[in-house]
């Protein structure tokens, strides 16, 4: 599972069956690669989260929903810049 | 699910027996590395989609069409260039 | 499987379901990358693991934990700078 | 879905009960790194060709032949250097 | 599949339960990343060899072994080094 940050939702109007009525956010690693991750506990722009992928992603969120990639849950506290500090 | 650019289509007249009679399109990510997707909802060269991976992926064109990566969805609009500012 | 050093753990009140009262922690890659993981044996920060990532990670914790990465045991020595010595 | 060029077979005696009896093929990206695909469709040194990964390539070539990765079919034509061009 | 050598073996008392009995391997790749392998085939150090990852990878050894990654066979020849002059 990765960390990473929610810059901000997804805008999709055509879309697979399999991923439609969900709510897709654009996440950003530190390394400044993005990610599209489906978001089913309510996530803003701004909180650092963990993701899961492969099947667990889909098993995750519910396994009709067909993503690869979903958000597992909000960090309470992640101070990127000390932790880069220690590298 | 990453974030891709279609580049064109792919031209492959010898394939296993699970990806006859698909579309194939050649991505293309911001980093410039390039992919081969599946596309079952119709895009042109220049958009910007956004792609399902793994089992997924298979799953989201239907399970009998044996791809690793399938368009999941085409972005209503993407500004490649205002993201990459951010960073 | 990948080798990787804990870091200290995670906390994250708010989790999808399937992650629900598990023990979760911060792993650094040598080339400091970080992952967070399931951990049901018991490591403390400084532990050298290895971690299980796909499916067998969902699987080897339990198939109803619904991770992409656990960690599969603790290295009994593992000496990272003598290793590097060696590239 | 990769594209990648047939570099040559894989002489390799020994192998796991679930690849005995396969072409194995040594495939090279654009990039210089190489991997090992199973080849069912007849490739030659020199082939550009697409690969799938993950569960798919397993299926894609009889779900007993235990792969990661599979050849899925050859480029009619590709210009490596055309589309580097682009870049 | 990729390309990597064997380091050595490793040594790990506390495992998960699904890879209790099951000889461990550290391959390097020529790249110089280290990863943790399953071995069924009896490998010895210095020996190129490809992996198997994935659910293949469980499937190949036996799928009670929960493992994301397994050897798949000992490459009778690999000059490593002529192949690097040819990139």
């Amino acid at each position: 599972m990765d960390i990473m940050q929610v810059e901000d939702s997804l805008v999709c109007s055509r879309r697979v069956p399999g991923l439609a009525n969900v709510s897709l956010r654009v996440l950003r690693s530190r390394s400044g690669s993005r990610a599209v991750a489906v978001d089913t506990i309510g996530t803003r722009p701004g909180n650092w989260v963990f993701t899961i992928s492969g099947s667990a992603a889909r098993l995750a969120v519910g396994s009709k929903i067909l993503t690869d990639l979903s958000i597992g849950g909000i960090i309470d506290r992640w101070d990127e810049d000390s932790r880069a500090a220690l590298d």
